[in-house]
Parts: C-alpha cells; sequence; structure tokens
C-alpha cells in the first residue's frame, strides 16, 4: 500500500488500460466515442497515481465518496480478512459482519433508529426508502428538489430533479420543488433567513396544491451536493420536519454524499435540530471500498414490518465483504478523529484558503460549503452572476489535470471535495494549484 | 480457507449473530417480526458451516449465485490483491482491472457484443437494459412475463411480473404477458411444440394489441429462475426474436440468474440458436463475491450511443475490487472447466437422481431443468397438480437443514441449484437427504 517503487512502474500499462477502456467500457453519463479517461493504478490517502508513476493530489474523493482516503489499511486489512472468511453470504441468512456493521451504522443516527437496511448503492438506499414511506403511510407522492441528485434506478432517478431525469421519467408519484440557493434564489431572497422563510412557504404551497393527503415522503439531500454544495440556510430543515409532521409525510434525508464525514459531522443533518424519519447512505460509510448503501430506519416504520412483508430486497443485502469494511471503516474514522479532521481543517485551512482564492480572483461568483464539503461557483460577471461556459471549465479541468490535481466539476463550479483525511499541507498544496490555474486568462 | 478447527469453532457467535441481527438488520422480503435466520460463518466449495462447526451442503449456491462455489482461492485472492492495490475508483476514470473484466464478459457473449456496462447488480443491470432499449427505439413499453423476477428497484420491480411487483406499481411503460409453462399451461397445450407455438401466438396478439410501435423491448429470463426454472420448450426463444424483427423490439435476455454455467452452458441461451440485443448480468459472472452486475450491449445499440448522452451511471460502475473478482472468477471457470462439470454432473448425476426421486415420491409433479438449475413441482395430488401448502413446505424446510442440507424453496417448489461445482458424491448425498424427507409423511 505504499507508492510504487520504480520496479512496480510500468507506462506501457496505461496505454493498455486507455486501449481496453475505448473497446469494451461503456461509461456512465457520457457520450461514448472519443474518451480518453484518466487512468488511476493506485492510490494512498489524498493521492492517487498512474501505472507511470505520477501522483496527483485527489480534490474529488473519486465521486466524492472516498472520505477515509484511498487505501487505508484498516479498511483494506478488513476487506482481505473477510474475504478469506466468508466473502458472500444470502440476506436471507445472518452474518456477524452484517450485524456488527448495523449496530455501528445505527449507533450514528438519532435515538430512535435501531434497524439498517442494507443496499448496494445510494440509488437503491433511496429506491427502498421511498418504498418504505409509501407503505407506512398508504400514500403514493414523493416530493424532491429540482436542484437534487438521488441515483440512478428507475424511482430514484426520476425523484433527482437535475437534467438526468428527464429521459427517464418513466415512473410515478414525483413531485419537484425549488429548495433554498440563495446566490441564485428562486425567491427574489435577500438572506439567508429569508431564502429560508420563503422556501418554506414555497415548499407548505406545494403541499396544499398536491393535495397532503396524497404524499407519502418529502426526500431530501441534508446538504444537495453534486447541485452545487447548497449547504441549507438556518432554520430551513427544522420547517421541513415542522410540515412534514403538519401533513403526515415521512421526512427522507439522503445522506449518501453529504454522510459520514463530509459536511465535518457524521451526518450533516447533525446540529440542524431535527431528526428524519429515514437516512439513505452509501459512499463514505465504507469510502466506496466495497459497493454498499442502506436505509436506517426510524423505529415506528421498522415496527410497522414487524408483521407486514417489506416489498423489496436483493441479492447483495448486507454483503459480508461490505459489511466488514464498513465496521473497519467505521471503527478507524472513530478512533482516528477523521470527522473531526474535516471539521478542522476545513474551517481552519479550506475556508480560509477558498476565502482567500475569492478575494484574488473574480472568476469566482461564492464560495460555500462546510467540512471538505466546498463549491467555487465560477461566473462570467460577478454582477450579473453568469456562469461560466462549459468550454471554459474544460479548459480548468486540464489545467488542474496538468498541475497534479483531479478535480471534480460539476456545471460551472469547482467542488472542492478532498478525503476527510486531508491534511493542512494538501490543502496548501491544492490552494496553490487552484490560485495558478485561475490566474489564467481564462474568459477571453 | 479450509474447515474450521476446533480452536475456530465458537458457538457463541451462532447467539451473537442472532441477537444482532434480530436488534438491527432488516431483511429483504419478509416480517421482520421473529426471524431466526440461519447463522453462517463460512463456506468452501459447495459446503457452508456455522460459528459451531456445523457443515450443510449448500443446494441453494445462497440465492442461486455461488456459482464458482464458496471460496474459491482463485477469486479470493484476486479480491485480497486487488484491495491491497486499489479497491475504489470512479467510473469517469479508467482502470486496468475493468478493462480487464469487460474484455472476458464481452468474449462470452455472441460476435457482436463489444462493450459492457457495469452495475452494482441484477436490478440495476436490468434498469440499464431498459433505459439503452428505450433510448435507441425511442419507444416506451417493455413486456415482460407475468412468472418472472427481474429484481428490486424502481423499473425492475415493475417489469418483474410476480407478486413482488404488486405493492410496487410506480413506474409506467410495463406490460405482462404469460410465457410458457407446460406444466400449468395458459393454453391448453399438451407438448413442449403446442406451447411454444401457442406462447408465441399469444406474445404476438399482445404485442398487436398493444400497438407494436409502443413497445421498446421485451425483457425475458433466458430460463425464468425464481418463477420455477422454466426451461422454455424447442423454439419459443427463436420465436420471440423473429417476433421482435418483425415489429423493431429490442430483445433483453436476462441472465442475471440463468447465466454463467448455472444450465451447464456460458449463458442459458447459447444453443438455442438466437441472439438478443442486450444482456443483462450478475449473480455468477463472480459468483456474488462482491456486488456487481451489468449489461452487454449489441454493437449498434453501443455505438447509438457514440455522440449521444448514455442517460445512466452510477458510483460504482466498474468497481475495481469487483472487477478483478470477474476475472479470476471467468478464468478459473474456463481453466478448470467448471461450466462443463454443470453440465455433466446435471446430465449424469442430477437428473438421474431427481429421476428415481419422481418415480419414489408421488409428492413430485414435476421435474425439469438442466446443468445444476432444476426444480422439483410439489403437489398433493399429481392428477389435479395442486400446490402443496405452505406449512408442507415449512416442514420440508427444516427437515431439509436439520440433515445438514441447505435448501433453495420458492413456492411449492424445491430448486435444486448447487454451486456448479458440485461432485457426483455431494449429489449423491443431497438425493439421500431429499429422499428421507420427502419419504416422511408431509401430507396428513
Amino acid at each position: 500500500m505504499s507508492e510504487p517503487s520504480d520496479s512496480q512502474t510500468n507506462p506501457d500499462l496505461d496505454s493498455l488500460t486507455g486501449e481496453l477502456d475505448q473497446q469494451h467500457v461503456f461509461h456512465s453519463w457520457s457520450a461514448q466515442g472519443p474518451l480518453t479517461p484518466f487512468v488511476i493504478a493506485s492510490g494512498r490517502g489524498s493521492r492517487v497515481w498512474d501505472h507511470a508513476g505520477n501522483s496527483y493530489l485527489d480534490f474529488s474523493s473519486q465521486l466524492v465518496n472516498v472520505n477515509i482516503g484511498h487505501q487505508h489499511p484498516a479498511v483494506i486489512g478488513a476487506i482481505r480478512e473477510q474475504a478469506s472468511l466468508l466473502a458472500t453470504v444470502a440476506p436471507a441468512t445472518a452474518n456477524l459482519a452484517r450485524g456488527e456493521a448495523a449496530k455501528r451504522v445505527a449507533a450514528l443516527a438519532p435515538d430512535g433508529f435501531k434497524k439498517v437496511f442494507f443496499t448496494n448503492g445510494g440509488a437503491d438506499a433511496n429506491e427502498n426508502a421511498i418504498r418504505m414511506a409509501r407503505q407506512f403511510t398508504g400514500r403514493d407522492t414523493v416530493l424532491s428538489t429540482y436542484r437534487s441528485y438521488h441515483g440512478n434506478t428507475g424511482a430514484a432517478v426520476v425523484a433527482t430533479g437535475d437534467w438526468r431525469r428527464i429521459p427517464n421519467e418513466f415512473a410515478r408519484g414525483h413531485v419537484h420543488f425549488f429548495g433554498p440557493y440563495l446566490y441564485r434564489s428562486e425567491f427574489w431572497a435577500d438572506s439567508p433567513e429569508q431564502e429560508s422563510e420563503r422556501a418554506l412557504r414555497h415548499l407548505e404551497r406545494v403541499i396544499q396544491s398536491e393535495g397532503p393527503s396524497s404524499i407519502a415522503a418529502i426526500l431530501l439531500e441534508s446538504i444537495p451536493g453534486t447541485a452545487g454544495v447548497l449547504v441549507p440556510p438556518p432554520g430551513y430543515l427544522a420547517g421541513v420536519r415542522a410540515l412534514a409532521d403538519r401533513y403526515g409525510i415521512m421526512l427522507i434525508f439522503d445522506e449518501v454524499m453529504a454522510g459520514f464525514g463530509r459536511s465535518g459531522r457524521w451526518f450533516a443533518f447533525d446540529g440542524h435540530d431535527v431528526v428524519p424519519d429515514l437516512i439513505t447512505f452509501a459512499k463514505g460509510v465504507n469510502s466506496g471500498y466495497v459497493p454498499t448503501g442502506g436505509v436506517i430506519i426510524s423505529d415506528p416504520i421498522a415496527h410497522f414490518f414487524d408483521d407486514r412483508v417489506f416489498p423489496g430486497g436483493l441479492t447483495y443485502s448486507g454483503h459480508p465483504l461490505a459489511m466488514a469494511s464498513i465496521v473497519a471503516a467505521l471503527d478507524a474514522m472513530a478512533s482516528e478523529g477523521i470527522v473531526e479532521n474535516a471539521a478542522s481543517v476545513g474551517r481552519d485551512h479550506i475556508a480560509p484558503a477558498l476565502a482567500a482564492l475569492f478575494n484574488d480572483h473574480p472568476i469566482i461568483g461564492e464560495v460555500r460549503g462546510e467540512g471538505v464539503f466546498w463549491a467555487l461557483e465560477l461566473v462570467a460577471d460577478r454582477s450579473t452572476r453568469e456562469p461560466v461556459s462549459a468550454a471554459v471549465m474544460g479548459r480548468i479541468k486540464k489545467e488542474l489535470l496538468a498541475r497534479g490535481l483531479l478535480p471534480f466539476l460539476a456545471d460551472n463550479r469547482i467542488h472542492v471535495v478532498p478525503p476527510c483525511v486531508v491534511t493542512p499541507e494538501e490543502v496548501a498544496e491544492a490552494a496553490a494549484i487552484y490560485d495558478e490555474v485561475l490566474s489564467l486568462d481564462l474568459l477571453s
């Protein structure tokens, strides 16, 4: 798990990887024509490298999921050990690793959450949370925001509000609303408090207009991630909880991207003084070392199914290899203070570094985030807030990679999303690279 | 990976596992009340054992997925090695293990299939195949059979025809028809040829009645599995292909359960002289050692997306750990003749053993299957073909477990579905246990 020695590096493998990829691999969310994907051979902590031994600072955490960093030895060790003992087992059986993982995940949730249903990832976590809410309430409709991403499967992708929903609208019972986003307010608000208040008023009007008795659930990313790291303004989440209570609606927090340290807290909703009915997770729970996800279920919903068949399931639910990696990842994150690191590095290093970039670069329209979950919104003009073009973003990606930083870009934004183990030194190194690239003449 | 020695066994872990499971684990397709799931601590080949060291012959292959047997050393070794190198990577990057896995999977498909889209399991494989067919044809409707299971997510569970669809009908564009099933024919047929011919006539009438120009895909398990191992009669699959061609409909074969050796062939449709447009897989491709699945894409559909964005994707698409396990599993299955073993043990040992059971036990109404994919349909009366009750099936499960055989039961059937590596001796041992249990006074 150390960096590759010269004897291990082999640049030929980079071209072989590229060739096989072009010939045989069909990629997500892409046209497949002339793809030249970035080759990754290995990684450690906040860095990855290719087969030639070139190293890159990973400020993407891949898909914002490698919270514990690459190749954490305790998690790798646990996967290797469980693989030697028992790789797979059917979900109807019982397995020690699964019980231990469920116990640990449930323990991180608020009081009143004891049971966990494991899935293969975030999409089917949301699928099953929606299913539970519909069964429990006997209602159909699921409300979610236009600025959201909830996964790629049938119901999850229609709950998703962004463009990825449009070619996939083959599920019924989904209605979308606008969440708070002060920088581009849908509500003509000019303060966080006003944005919160008006967004809540909007949500209540949608509930009333759809008919409260038809609505099973409100599904919300605690911090909308891919949509732009839209940290909710004060009072918003608690206000949504109050609306859900008023109308008998289940509240589902999607913590797939925001959870397990990303925000500097175990869950992004922690500290908002609000408790949902269902919590969905994936990514950070084991940093994606083995595909997994799940739903943490509040007691009333769990007990509802004590004597009713839950109509959902999957072959790899509670897969031993995934479960062992969850146990090891959560134990290591706790014992090594990795969530605390995300909070303090975020507060003391990332926030000031990004503030300095904002001061120096008018192309940055807004900096927002917390923990290791930040977005730089890039604009052609600070006064009009016009987003920079896709061509500018393409140039930025190329220039960042050329300087050894693997970025996460979405629309007109750079998401600054390193692993939770990122060090102050790595933040300084990345900030210098961002600074250098944003100093280029990008807009001409 | 050897059987546990006395020093490793610890019966206390069985009760701890049971307790944690009851407190914290929410199970698939079940009421959650007083579950007492079977505890599995480890396994090897066709056997599993609990923490007390009790061993069981696994004639379920868990969920009909451990085709290569438990804890195959080459696959375990590959997982351990890849874990040490690089556990996870984003789908937009390129990775050597992914290219090698895609190459091997595509090579097993007919000519004209070069690209593979990897998913987390069978459900999202079907989701994405449906998505591809809809995009490619510009049509909406998906036809699938009432006797089918295609997965648990939004669209897959509505494509599913069995009872699990009913509480989950929140997707549009799905229509169901009857497939061939001579033992309980929907078509008053009395020969396999007549069943095939009449089932095709029925399918064509459904296509015509729905309007051919609305139909994107026909989605079929090559051998419907959970529905009862319904091996299609001669000419049926080729007839479906002809109908699909006549009406411009994409043909998707779901090989999630039937594929990768289960039928005694790499794909269950091999030897039926028919080529689909899309092939979905999971389970047997790596025996579920790491969660994965995917779609093998015929060239015209793959090329359609060369310059169009494919509107689907997922974080763990082409996960390195899963990919390494596919490479190792397929290489071992090829070099060790594991598919051939499934064919020969099926033909020379399972088929005769089940025929002998049929002769001796009137409770068996029909024996059907091939390879290591068989069903005993149990009836209260051979002439009326009335299925035995759930209580009888519960008794059978208990008695089989008590004799050291872990069975797969569905409705009124025992599915005889050992790993593809099962030996003649293990078949004889299992046959003796089935014989003993079926000799009990079960119907009184």
